[in-house]
């Protein structure tokens, strides 16, 4: 297929003569530091935009989706965002506490929680705001900050039910208060059909503890649902008759209409997809011939089922492969293997997901909802890419 | 069931009054540089032998398995094996050759490489002495020592037979070599069956690329097979006609049996799983009531289908819960929900997998291979919990 490639560097000096790390012993490795990146990766890692970002208490770290493949985001680069700075809690000094409308309210340890059934899950966790910035026009210049503000990792936890059963929830126990221990206090209102469905109370993260800056030692986990409801640090569920209208729920994470009418409790992330390889910071060195296109596609409402490619702007579709497991709210991994002519392309994925919705374009969503909202932008992202193999952020009507 | 636990703590001091984290802003979070687990985890390490290891050029880094849930091993605590220190090669110098046998051979840069299409698999690497140091008895003080030589992650690579069908297999290409590209300079002989089946050359492990210690930026994945034949730092498959008999097939990596004959290329490891929680650094702090179990269970010739455990040192079985994705030649997580009743335990584990193979007791291997060996020690292993819930590694006949 691309043999031509691989023949023309037969005599290449780099393969045909001995190099520096044959000939020396390679670097120690140290078994009491825990391991980290090759220099040579040094480029991979979150990042953030000045102007959106208030100060170092107030961040928001995107994700490099442009640098990393397969479906699991490492916890050295998975998006963070804070209110008040990460947390720094002793886990030994850590308690939950269920209380409200239950018949026994209860606090646990973390050693408590470790005694009860555990269960394993891969999940997407997106932000409400992720791609938010371009919902009036192609604006930030990669896709680590056009739809980096997600990620996809194993979690290990007991599941919210399992606690509430515990507790025993009264019979006008129908919404619970979850709220953080860290210094910005954050709570969100749950109504109970979800907190007894597939919410997890989460202690590990691909395998490990959590990481400080997603919630250590706990975290609560919200499948499918926009991430500030994954409350971090957990600290406390209360279980009240109806929802709590608190500042993250009511100032913020509403969508303003664009006859001024605001939603609320817009939880599930809808279906979606991104193209991250080409993208901006991703361009096509090797010129025309055979390449791949990838890319992740998501949805809070369960699996991907069907994902397509447009290289003319959606003139004409193809279908992409999807590849490596395919998992309930997970991210999926899809690939696109085709020949380019080495003309300039628009490229888009679509993504499908399994109750048949279908990925809008981003001129539907505003057909439907004004400009007004940043909030859950699922619309069909474009790249330009361009003879030279250089790609820019664009949009198509 | 445990309720009792949680309400006993409900004027905890520690959760009815204001804490520090609360008071105060956390941490900023730096961006600017890669992720590391929380302060009070940095007892989840890999840890050496020290009695077996010459020296850091030559070192064996066991996995936390103890510390550890789920399934996905974290990159920066995977067990690694290096026989010439940890080769640092820049990526834009690596190169990979196809030759021998073959009618185009081939020389591919990492970016020629990005051109093909990539799968993504979750596997285990078992190293074939895992478990070696107790053929003779019981004698390590923790799971991370008897079991820890393994990890389990998501790898992003090229089928090999994509690029052998690149290069053109003559019709008497009936076996590979894969060589390193380091200072050891390390190759296996690997049958065409196999590297026609679902080997990968891999450039990516849990979406980020791979570790210096695990072959950076190039290794070969050989599902289910012993790590040995696990190539990192890839530079090179030739074909041939036979295979090589190299160093670390024939003085290494062979199987000495009882009566002075050795087997060798016993690729495939065989099912196997441990109990990693109790276990001698995991002692039973609550004391006796509801709790759980965990462990792992694998099998290079597929999925597991069953885990059996016993409390009473193989009287009585029971079956395991086994969680999260059942994927082949993975890790798979099992739990045990039961109430202890405060008494000594002799807790085993027993893995079946999908062909039907049983894990055997470590007599029963004893029996048919004799004592000389340390490799392929697949056998069900003994933990005794004391009444205090200490535990101690042990065997019993």
């Amino acid at each position: 297929m691309i043999a031509s490639a691989g023949a023309a560097r037969a005599g290449d000096p780099v393969i045909t003569q001995m190099q520096p790390w044959r000939e020396t012993l390679g670097d120690p490795v140290n078994a009491k530091a825990y391991g980290t990146p090759s220099e040579f990766e040094n480029h991979v890692l979150r990042r953030r935009v000045e102007w959106l970002t208030a100060d170092a208490f107030s961040s928001i770290d995107f994700t490099p989706i442009d640098q990393l493949d397969g479906l699991i985001t490492p916890n050295g680069v998975c998006f963070e965002r804070h209110h008040g700075g990460a947390a720094q809690i002793d886990p030994a000094q850590h308690r939950l506490m269920i209380n409200g409308l239950v018949d026994r309210p209860l606090v646990f340890t973390m050693e408590d929680l470790q005694r009860f059934p555990r269960e394993n899950h891969v999940y997407f966790l997106e932000c409400a705001a992720n791609s938010g910035m371009e919902w009036r026009g192609a604006q930030m210049d990669s896709v680590q900050f056009t739809h980096g503000m997600i990620h996809n990792v194993m979690y290990t936890g007991i599941p919210l039910r399992v606690l509430l059963d515990e507790a025993g929830i009264k019979p006008n126990g129908k919404w619970i208060l979850a709220e953080g221990a860290d210094a910005s206090g954050l709570t969100r209102s749950i109504p109970m059909e979800k907190a007894l469905d597939d919410v997890l109370v989460a202690f590990k993260m691909n395998g490990e503890a959590l990481r400080v800056e997603q919630g250590y030692p706990l975290r609560l986990v919200v499948p499918g649902w926009e991430g500030s409801t994954w409350i971090k640090w957990l600290r406390r569920i209360e279980i009240g008759d109806k929802p709590w209208h608190h500042r993250e729920e009511a100032s913020k994470y509403t969508d303003l209409y664009g006859d001024g009418i605001s939603r609320r409790f817009t939880w599930v992330m809808e279906a979606k997809s991104v193209i991250t390889s080409p993208s901006p910071t991703m361009p096509i060195r090797h010129g025309a011939g055979q390449m791949v296109i990838t890319g992740l596609a998501w949805s809070g409402r369960g699996r991907i089922k069907q994902v397509d490619i447009t290289l003319d702007g959606g003139k004409n579709w193809h279908k992409a492969r999807l590849d490596g497991p395919s998992l309930n709210k997970s991210l999926h991994r899809f690939y696109f293997d085709f020949k380019w002519d080495g003309k300039p392309m628009l490229i888009q994925s679509r993504a499908h997901d399994e109750t048949g919705y279908v990925q809008p374009t981003k001129d539907a969503l505003r057909t439907s909802r004004g400009v007004n909202s940043t909030y859950h932008n699922n619309g069909i992202q474009t790249w330009h890419v361009q003879a030279d193999g250089e790609v820019e952020n664009v949009e198509i009507s």
